[in-house]
């Protein structure tokens, strides 16, 4: 449980009940995101601020071992992937399909709710998904930002034939190039400014690579159609906005900073669509389709691993070793 | 033509001859735009530099009086409006159905193209529209503004029901607080500092208006679907943009400044899509139909009329007297 | 209460309480609706049968009187319109935003699920919806119907300019009619075979229509952007369909036959997109706004009225007599 | 050239000259497509009718051989892909950029337009698209029919997690078999009546296929997000429909027959979308993307291949041996 910065306490719980349209869940492996990285470091992000003991954790994947009493998709001892946000499901958003933007949404790991750093966790049934056995416990729980690769590349109709751009080769940077690939891009291009993790993109599917440090984008001479911007650096965003062809498509993934200098002449001279992304909706579907199918590969993703008495060493390594992609935590 | 800022002479030039696809069109009104009045003051927009005599002008309505030999669309006679953009038709762009995005448009009135504060003019036959006798020669001219407020509306998806906030009442603020209605928007609201334009809007359909230079735009409270940016102040854009709702179009129409500071966490957390808008494509028949149908009135903008040799006059009034919504000059 | 065919009788039964999430609604006005008609007269409509006694009726209005436990949506005394189908909320369709395709659906007057024709409902606080003052308590049941045509609208995507064709004049016809010119139809023309109806299709906003009993659709010339088939006769959808222009969207909305004979080549030709619509869904704040907002007249619609003892009297009226648009039922 | 049924003549013709923006292209190979043999064996296809003698074939490659004066986009010596219609470009349909849908589309080998099973062809310069080495001179050829296959992916917007239905795998069901892998489809089931065509069907990534000569399509149970009806048969076609799931969609590929029987409340319950396709447009990038980043295989569906003097055999085989599935001419 987080207790404030740096303060992070391993305490016995009861484990919880599931409510009549929920599963209880032993926790397998979750990973650590960079949100949980912050959280541990500056106690809050923007609004959200951690006022009590929280557990931190939302890329989780476990086993059903309970149901509350109307719930019957799953068979007890079925292995699971949790989508970690409920919505309240009669807003107006959530009846018209978005409810990552609900506003009662309730996300694990984010203040008030309780994540999945610890042994059990309830979800309602309907957000637990059954994983095939050809997914292993790290990737059924990386299906949650590899949902994030596939929400941007829906919202920015990355199809056959698109030359994307991906700036920032972190975590998220690495499922959207998968996920780019994915859906058909024939060129997706990734920048980041660590050789490391650019030679892992190429791994991954890039089909070139920049090191910003080195190249300046705007020489590399590269249009694309779509942009994925994951690297949150509001300079760095305003510049590869620029590169973007006529009708492109970009979409904010990448948190940081209050303001991007957007481009106005070049967005409108060239009618570009620009979007952010919260969440996602409707994605562990086609996620599970995608991992499954060997489209994309999370497990490679895994560089580190850790138990659950050892979360303080795995959210500090991972906001300080940049050779960490992923750490996860195994329950 | 303008030989350069603050230089406007009146000419003689030769009656042009139709190309075998083009209609040779008597002009009969143009109205005035600000982008006329920009180069007319400062010589350039952006990187379109007047470097020869120009002719400006580019909201133009006419009378057929001759075709090239393959024109078959128009009648000699026929009162026509001229889309004043001919695009190459053949590039990636055109073939796609965003001619406007076409890098070889040719444009009335932006060097080096001539525009149409002249007698006589040639258009591809395709860009000349019929307009029915409802229109009077003035509005004919005015549908290439009211293209933009088709184009917008259109763009940010305004449907019955629709709230739309629209931040500026100048001449496309005016006619996108028109379309806005006539897509069907239940509530239209106008910002302006210019109290007369605020009651202008009112009469051509605005539900509400609200002054900035005495009321903020965050304490209206106000949380608009949909927000037809006309004003082109980036720290009054970035400003809008904050009330927009979950899941909101924004369309940047206005033109100013290099850079908008786009709030990066709004834009992510409400999923907002931000666009701008060039011009238009295949907006003519509808904006006819608007136009014709009563939909949208177009003379009540037109506050001055100036004859062809008054065009400096026209275009000084324009640029320093704020009770010209329009200025048309009537060849 | 319906027992079989044609047997219907007023029966007392107790006042239902609201579940925590719901409200009890003391009903006002209930429209009649040729389904309705048709399970008084068949018992059942395809794989809905009539097994055990049920109360009929799908477009009702009324007034909150009291709240389940969690319910806070509306204070007692609220006068509402009934959304009259609750879906799951959980499954994929609902999730997607699609709520009206819900499996688990349960719809006012649809077996086994009680209807409106009666003292008191209750229903989900969401699906109550508040209505202004400027409603009367009929045109608040009728939002029901009006949802019908605001779904078929968008679904084809009327807009500004749109040439919209309707088959059928019945209330359906017309309220096609009138949301086809509130989306901004510039053409809405209506075919039938009543005269009578023809007559109120003008009076409704249509810009022409024909009497198909006279004169044959394909005669007449008209090309359309979009056919709302609103007949549910099978041939005369395969002859409307043929009519329609190139990239035109045509929408089956009227029950009838198994099957509709459908022109391959004309849709190929002219990639035609056709649909079909089952209730809607996110409708009643946009039926709200154009009800209130005067852009459709729904009182017009209202041409017999009963009592709640006359349900019987209603039903066969409507069947029976075609100067019959709507009848309603005033509890 | 096609005098009439069963007759084709071998003739000398003068090498055509371009005009100014078309090139001269030296044929390389030509596929052989159905409607070929159709226009051989019956002498028209619907309205089309060979009144005059008639050069087929409609899927060449080529090399570029002479340029007219305004044409700069290919390089003597270039190869390229026939991209076989060549629109008007400035009919309300082109500018909407359904340039497919063009009323005055000019199409190799229809009548009165000469095809391509000759020497030497012009065309317009756009519609020449280059081809990279990794293509053969056959591939560059079955871009045509690969390019249906993307275009009814697009319409029916396959993506990763899809579940498509391909009914009939002869070549335009191999292609769109193809084309929904690479558009990210999860399952691809195929049906044919044929053993040898289904077994090419799953070297080509379908995921299962369906024998419907000994096992019905509806006993099979699956339920797929997409149709695309390749076979033609009026009959297959509604029975497939029927399998669709909600909110599926549904494409018409395969002509024949002048009516198909639409099952109703099937498309209204289940709110399926069905529309036809006429060609494509704007399809040649992304088909030469496919093919030479290798997620196609066009050389796979040439089974037979034939002289230029053996054009007759090549149709008459190509319509009788359920053994070819692509014959080409190689000039």
């Amino acid at each position: 449980m987080l207790y404030g910065i740096h303060d992070i306490r391993v305490e016995e719980r009861p484990v919880p009940a599931p409510a009549p349209d929920e599963v209880l869940i032993r926790v397998a492996s979750v990973g650590t995101c960079g949100s949980d990285v912050h959280y541990y470091e500056h106690g809050r992000i923007g609004d959200f601020v951690v006022e009590q003991p929280l557990v931190l954790g939302h890329e989780p994947s476990g086993v059903v071992v309970a149901r509350g009493k109307d719930a019957r998709r799953h068979e007890i001892g079925a292995r699971v992937a949790l989508e970690p946000g409920v919505p309240c499901s009669v807003c107006a958003e959530c009846k018209a399909g978005r409810y990552n933007l609900c506003p009662r949404m309730r996300f694990f790991g984010t203040p008030p709710i309780d994540g999945a750093f610890c042994e059990y966790v309830v979800l309602r049934e309907d957000f637990a998904h059954p994983v095939p056995d050809a997914l292993s416990d790290d990737a059924a729980g990386l299906l949650e930002p590899l949902s994030v690769g596939v929400w941007a590349s829906r919202k920015s109709r990355v199809a056959p034939g698109s030359r994307v751009l991906i700036t920032g080769a972190g975590p998220i940077g690495l499922v959207a190039t998968q996920t780019a690939r994915a859906f058909g891009a024939s060129e997706v291009v990734v920048t980041d400014v660590n050789p490391r993790r650019l030679q892992v993109a190429e791994e991954l599917g890039a089909t070139a690579t920049i090191d910003v440090s080195r190249e300046s984008l705007a020489d590399a001479g590269f249009e694309p159609d779509v942009l994925l911007e994951c690297s949150g650096v509001p300079a760095a965003a305003g510049q590869a906005i620029r590169t973007v062809a006529r009708a492109g498509r970009v979409v904010l993934i990448g948190m940081g900073g209050d303001e991007i200098p957007l481009p106005l002449a070049h967005v409108q001279n060239f009618e570009l669509e620009v979007t952010g992304t919260f969440r996602y909706a409707n994605t562990w579907p086609t996620a599970i389709a995608l991992a499954a199918g060997g489209e994309v590969d999370l497990d490679r993703l895994v560089t580190h691993r850790f138990g659950l008495d050892e979360v303080e060493q795995a959210l500090t390594i991972a906001g300080k070793d940049d050779s960490v992609i992923k750490a996860v935590v195994r329950a």
